[in-house]
């Protein structure tokens, strides 16, 4: 297992250090600037039944789980709804035929939905491309694209749908999708799966990278879908692909479309993006006014051929280390801990949708934002004869 | 001076006790993730010479210094820039005569430009309104409004004409400004003074609040002016005031009006914002690949007569804690080290203004942005009729 998910030299996380060190009165200080407040107090942890304990131990991932309120309005109910985020490594080599790897893979997957349903969860994400290695690093068609599975009765679509009715859960699933529709083309999918397991549609990732290792724009293309936002029964929500993250117009549209929990299935390596990852979903989360759920792969991937990086340094087979991380950022600044850097994990937030309108209240930032002047601005910038408003010393020669 | 910085019961800032307790090795696992690396370390110290720190030790404020660098490029040289931020307390209590609080401010300052003339600073910024108290808690006009200056021959423009010609240094002055040609309009203004001591221009603050003690909506309007950037000889700059740092579109346009650093002058309390601090710049920052200065005051302001804060909690005469904190993050998501939380400081960073361009050719966010699919988006969404893209799940009643 050493080649799935190269736990040496890596640590689990922020949190175990400034736990182990900090004393408690400076490390409330500490966790309150670094991690928020919700409503006046430290994100608090969520009791985690002996169902769920024992399915993770005995399956060995990590299960988090915390609480984060809204005030009792006087017109409506609260609307309590349990959000959780799944990260997982791949389950067998990358050498292993394709159906082998899926079901590999799948079976992770079910245990930690069990624990999930053992929790309550009401609502859940899995990463991006859950269902593959992210092998988009090494330019090659095949085996990868045989991971690609419809979008409507994908064996991974069947399997989750079977989930959600189990648990009467709604279940975010990224995957590799190719539509035979339209020519058989690939898309980088979400499939939104109701909790009576009917599928609700579908969103695609509107940004795609070229980065790095991160060799996507020659798989799939971007989204031409839109910034949909999937209204069920535990709220409205949106998905946000993984490098749309780093794109706040990607964000701010969900926002406006009225999402409520947007979900940020991701795959990304730890010497590229590590710092990123608490920032952009958090400020995301704070001027959007929704929770976001942000999820990280786990673990190393390693690859059958060698590939280059266009950095100048050797071929070499792994992509990286995906560092997890997982963690849900609420509306009012607040975050839970974040899953570990190393292992699989299930992270789950209990929350109060109505905290969303209760910040909007607060801040006002959907009244100050001046829509009217940035839809203008933007229309000019497309234009290729745009003049940047440019105000040049006059003392320069 | 009680009355004027209450330091009971604040902590210095979060770096003092990461490193009071966290051991070498995993503190700098712990900066590596929470400040970021620049080119594969983490940021370093800049040494500061002896002149400055005298300066610093007898006029009782924080210096801090530390440096960013770019890789070498064939074709250009480096664009070496050193960018100072200033946070500082009021001088005199805010029952003093006006001329008297401006003086006592205006002397403080002037050591604290002349330590960063020491420290060879090319481009300064000082915080939101930095020639008077925060007084707009109070709902008061008089004398608040009469701190109110004229941005081209205003007492503290003059000064700070005086003190960019002195130190060759481009000095952005945010002021309270009086627009007599037109009418004797009240702004929340930048003003922008070029290194010859010259003005170039000036900016106003594009988003008002109106949220808890910032009653500025009451006191001035929403800035005309667009996102202007100001091409000076160390660099194109924007300012981004204060509460604009909730509204990323306002971060944007300056980005794609050319501006490699931009300025966050604000005035902002701990209760309301301190988790936020930390990360809207820097995601501004990373998103947008441009440096940017985020400076805010210091201290607890008390004022001659009650007011409340509409929070149900009863009238009181302090607007809470200014936590300063002020830094400078780059465009690679590193960051240097924020300054006290409760003492007057000037933090100085040198960067090399090429890392703009390299971190967009890494990335590629100037050109996945997308921006047609959102220019369209919002000239639709400021439509009274817009209806958002909800797809409900056909399944609920």
């Amino acid at each position: 297992m050493d080649t799935l998910n190269n736990k040496k030299e890596e640590i689990d996380k922020v949190e175990t250090i400034l736990e182990k060190y900090i004393p408690e009165n400076e490390l409330k200080e500490v966790k309150k600037i670094l991690y928020g407040l919700n409503r006046g107090q430290l994100v608090q942890p969520l009791p985690i039944n002996k169902e769920a304990l024992q399915i993770a131990e005995s399956h060995d991932f990590e299960i988090l789980a915390s609480k984060m309120t809204a005030e009792n309005e006087q017109l409506r109910k609260s609307r309590i709804v349990r959000i959780g985020v799944i990260q997982n490594c791949i389950g067998a080599p990358t050498t292993a035929p394709v159906k082998e790897q899926y079901k590999a893979i799948e079976e992770k997957i079910e245990k930690m939905i069990d624990a999930a349903g053992a929790m309550g969860v009401n609502v859940l994400c899995l990463q991006e491309t859950w269902h593959m290695p992210f092998a988009f690093c090494t330019r090659e068609r095949y085996p990868w694209v045989e991971f690609a599975e419809s979008a409507t009765d994908g064996e991974s679509v069947l399997f989750i749908q079977r989930m959600a009715r189990k648990y009467n859960m709604v279940i975010v699933s990224p995957i590799l999708e190719r539509d035979d529709v339209h020519g058989g083309t690939i898309h980088n999918t979400a499939v939104v799966v109701g909790n009576n397991g009917n599928i609700i549609g579908k969103s695609r990732k509107n940004h795609i990278p070229r980065t790095g290792d991160f060799n996507e724009s020659t798989y799939y293309m971007e989204s031409t879908l839109g910034h949909p936002v999937f209204e069920t029964v535990f709220g409205k929500i949106g998905i946000n692909i993984c490098y749309g993250r780093h794109h706040n117009l990607n964000w701010l549209a969900y926002g406006l479309n009225g999402a409520e929990i947007v979900f940020n299935p991701s795959a990304t390596v730890g010497e590229l993006s590590e710092p990123m990852w608490s920032i952009e979903a958090r400020n995301a989360s704070m001027t959007n006014n929704y929770f976001v759920g942000s999820i990280n792969r786990v673990g190393t991937e390693y690859f059958p051929n060698e590939f280059t990086s266009g950095n100048g340094k050797p071929a070499h087979k792994d992509f990286g280390h995906f560092y997890g991380s997982s963690y849900v950022s609420a509306p009012d600044g607040s975050r839970t801990p974040g899953l570990s850097r190393v292992r699989d994990g299930l992270n789950i937030s209990e929350v109060d949708l109505n905290l969303c309108q209760q910040v909007k209240d607060k801040w006002n930032f959907q009244m100050t934002g001046r829509y009217e002047i940035y839809a203008k601005f933007l229309t000019e910038y497309i234009d290729p004869n745009y003049k940047p408003q440019i105000i040049k010393d006059p003392s320069m020669k």
